[in-house]
This record gives C-alpha cells, structure tokens and sequence, in this order.
C-alpha cells in the first residue's frame, strides 16, 4: 500500500499561528523537515502578504529552502497572478485551491466558483507548459461555515471539472474539521473514477481527523495533507485547531502496514524544534506520550 | 446500527485526575449524566482506597447517585472482595477487569493471570446468581508498558475463557492507548465467533482513539467506552491521557449514521460542569469547537 504524506506545517500551519516567523526561520523549518524522509513539503504561499502576513516573504523561503534530492517542495495559489509569482522560484509544485461553497470562495478569494474553475485550467496549463505539477484542493469539502455541510454531488461535480482541466491530483479539504468517515468514503469512491490521484487534507478540530485519515486509506486515498506536531491552531481563534498531525499520522500508517518512508525520530526531532520555536503546547501527541515500543536505545 | 456508549467519567476519568472529589460530588456527576440519554454509566470502582485514593467513598457515590429509569450504573471490581462490596450496592453491573500480560497484572491487582481467570469464574456466577451483569475488561490487550506489543493470539485465547466462564460481554482495552485499526479489526473478528457482545475501551493517547473506534464500528463492536471531556490525563503524568471524549465519540457515531440516543446539548452541559470543576482544559475538542451544523437557536 503506498500513501504519500504532503507535509503542510510551513504553510497552513504556520499561516494559522499567532507567531511571526522570519522567511529564514521558515525556511530553516523547511530544511528540517527536508531531512525527515518527507518527500514533499508544502513551503509556501504566493498570497497577498496584506492579507495573509505569516506567509510575506514567500520567494524567500523558497530562495532560501535547500533543494534536497527526493523531496519536492510545494506552494500554495489561489489565481494566476499567484501562479506568475510561484514560476520564479525553484517550486516543483503548484498546489492550487478554491473553496466550493459560493459564499466562502466570495469571501475567501474574492472570486465566483465557476471564475475559480476557469482559473483551474489556466493554472494547471501554465504548470505543465513549465514543466510542474500541479494539484488542486477542493476547500470545504465536508462543511462550511456559512452554507452547512456540503453536498457531495457538488463537490464531485467540482472535482469532474478540475480533472477534466488536467490536475494531477484532487485533494478534498475538511478546512474547518468537520467531517466524519462516512463522507471521506462517499467523496474518494465517488471521485475514483475519474482516474486522477486523490488526497484528503484533515484537520483534527472535532477529533475526527484521524478517524478520516483511518477511512482515506480504507478507501484508497493517494495523498494525506498533515502538519508537523500539529500546528495551526490559532491561539486567538480558539475555535480553530490544526491540521492532523504528521508524526501521529506516520504512527497510525505504519501501524496500519504503509511504508511512509519517514524517519520518526528525525520528524518527532523537527516537531521538538517548531514547539519550541512556537513556545506553546501543540496537538501532536506522539511528542509528549513518545514512540510504542519505545525504540531501542 | 446499534452500538451502546458505557460512560466511564465517574470512574476511569475521575481515578487518573490529580483533583480529589467526593463522593458527594462524583454522584452529583453521576446524575449530571444520567440525564443526558446515556444509557450505561460507571460510576464507581470497588479497589483498595489506599491504593486509588480518588475512588474512595464508592458506597457512598453508590448510595447518593439518583437511579433513573433506563440508565443502567455499573462499576469496577477487581476480585471477588471487590464483588462482595459492590453486591451490597444497588449497581446492577459489574465490570471486573484484569491485565493479559502477567507483568502488568502482576504489578497492577497482584494476581496472576491465571488467578484472575479464575476469579472471573466466580464474579460472573455471583453477579448471575444476584440478577446482575457482568462484563469483563481485558485490559492492555493492544499493548503493555512491560512487555511490548501483546499477540493477539493470547488476548483471544483469553478471551475464549472469559466467555466459557459465563461473561455477558468482553470488552478489549487499550489501556495505555498504543493501539491502532488494524488491531482493532483483528481483535473483534477474532472473537466474533465467541457469541458475547464486544466492547473497546480506548484511550486517545497517541491520537488513533477515534480511529480505533470508528474500526470498530466497521467492525461491529456493540460497546464501546468514553468518558465526557475526555477527562482522565493525570497532569502529574505528562504521557496519560484520557479516554476518548463521549461528546466526540457521539459527534462521530451520529455523522456515521448511528442513533446513540443521546442528547448531546446535555451532554456537552455535561461536559462543561466537569471542566469547571476539574479546573483545567480537558480533551474533549466538541466543547471547544460546537457542534456541526450548529443547532438552531
């Protein structure tokens, strides 16, 4: 069984801390994770820096981030004029997502859905005519916070129209941790057919997350977004909390049989580094409760 | 679907708290949730009070916490001088739990594993003989802090001899939550063929609790065991952590789809008095993050 993990803690997580992390320091936090066995690492996002201050300085963490054979780095977009930013860096990949409410996708990225399918196309042609990969996230998969739990028929709908623009793989996104398994299962089913790589990116929020990962991989799921030790949970927003861990998914996967190719200790060591970096207790749990059996020394 | 939740708060939770409370107090919680459409509540643990401090008074709590029409109270006996303390009470279970690996059974009740096999013999004809019920925890069966990963072949093997002494269910406990799915899975097929329903008593210590349980469901477990707000992590003891939170556990039953009869505004209440009381954040993420979609006002 193979799953690959797409480490997303320099970007959603660090995007959703109260912490201001230089794009040297997040840059370093990428080569940490570089070095875990991670084969891809979400490391940036090409936004307005108004809007999103913890990512300014994108072309900086990914100028400064040090290429390391086997591992792709990754960035997030949300338009074209994102995509044109991310084509100047060494990016091998465009991570590009819309939401698939009408009402957050107006709110979050000041576009219509259709607009932000039209964009698909355009992003996933540049990528390809540049010689990258690109992937597309569907955001609010499960629920949103002004329309409700979502359609599935929707969300399949949407995702028949990113595949047939030529994304290489379709992630569905649980932005603000709502879903339960049985949706997970309806969606990746749903979306097999379509022939494109499929990924789900969880966040913990009402302690599902696992449990969705747990039914992603039952399912047959490609690709599971998680962040380092958990992070992105505002401390402000109490409401809101991060994605799934990725030490604690690496435990639950190679508990399950999967290969991740990921060093533990190496990654519990980079989870150690941002806890302290951040100076707050995170969600991961393998860090605190520790590895079982516990490795030899 | 139908899949009954054994509330264990009062007991589990309560043990591993670093807050005494009294007797007068625990029934008061006990009532607290009762009243929330739970159907099953331990409350109490018949063991030495010199040797777990914060179950002291368990007659009492007994004695104090209202009975209410279809809520069965339940508590924890050890041995047979346990048993003898609770007949007296008006608790119409008893659950007798002991540890499958005789390094954790030795040091936890003092007894052999095959003493306690023994003694699960004489506790269930008791409890029969009196009109009660009697389920029997097996506990480490996923993991011991001695000896490692447990083989499934002695956890079931075990099992075989706790259903040929009469138990009216059996219940796998991952008592220091290591445990992962395909644990669950094996356990529970593995004993399907033994005709008494099956419990998991789980503990989200490494994040995979909700997992756990979500496996088993899948897998057709009839019982499984929470306790409101996740209470239970000692925060003497960085590495315990409670078991999964009954107010998640429902938010996660109900999205897949099955009637656990409970109300969960009440049960949320619930789960905001203990915080209150205990002082401190507890795990429990439903608490924090509110229920989807939320309720109508």
């Amino acid at each position: 069984m193979t799953v690959r993990i797409c480490e997303v803690g320099p970007r959603d997580g660090l995007q959703n801390e109260a912490e201001q992390l230089s794009p040297r320091l997040r840059a370093e936090f990428v080569d940490r994770l570089s070095s875990t066995g991670l084969r891809r690492v979400e490391i940036a996002s090409f936004v307005n820096p108004e809007r999103v201050p913890r990512m300014a300085g994108a072309e900086e963490v990914c100028a400064t981030a040090k290429p390391v054979a086997g591992v792709e780095h990754a960035a997030l977009v949300l338009n074209p004029r994102g995509y044109e930013r991310l084509a100047r860096t060494r990016c091998v990949e465009a991570r590009m997502a819309f939401c698939v409410t009408e009402s957050f996708n107006r709110r979050n990225q000041g576009r219509s859905v259709e607009q932000s399918v039209a964009d698909v196309g355009g992003i996933v042609a540049a990528a390809h005519a540049d010689g990258r990969r690109a992937s597309v996230t569907l955001a609010a998969s499960f629920g949103c916070p002004f329309e409700g739990v979502v359609d599935p028929g929707r969300v399949l709908d949407l995702a028949g129209q990113v595949a047939a623009a030529g994304a290489d793989e379709i992630v569905f996104a649980d932005t603000i941790g709502v879903g339960v398994p049985r949706q997970v299962t309806r969606l990746l089913t749903g979306a097999a057919a379509l022939g494109v790589p499929l990924g789900l990116h969880l966040h913990n929020t009402r302690n599902t997350g696992y449990a969705n990962a747990y039914a992603g991989l039952e399912a047959g799921v490609s690709v599971l977004d998680s962040s380092v030790a958990g992070i992105g949970g505002c401390p402000f927003a109490p409401n809101a909390t991060g994605n799934i861990a990725t030490e604690d998914l690496v435990y639950l996967l190679e508990g399950q049989g999967v290969d991740t190719g990921v060093d533990l200790d190496a990654l519990l060591s980079a989870a150690a580094w941002i806890t302290e970096v951040l100076g707050r207790p995170l969600p991961g749990q393998l860090l605190r409760a520790g590895r079982f059996p516990a490795p030899p020394r």
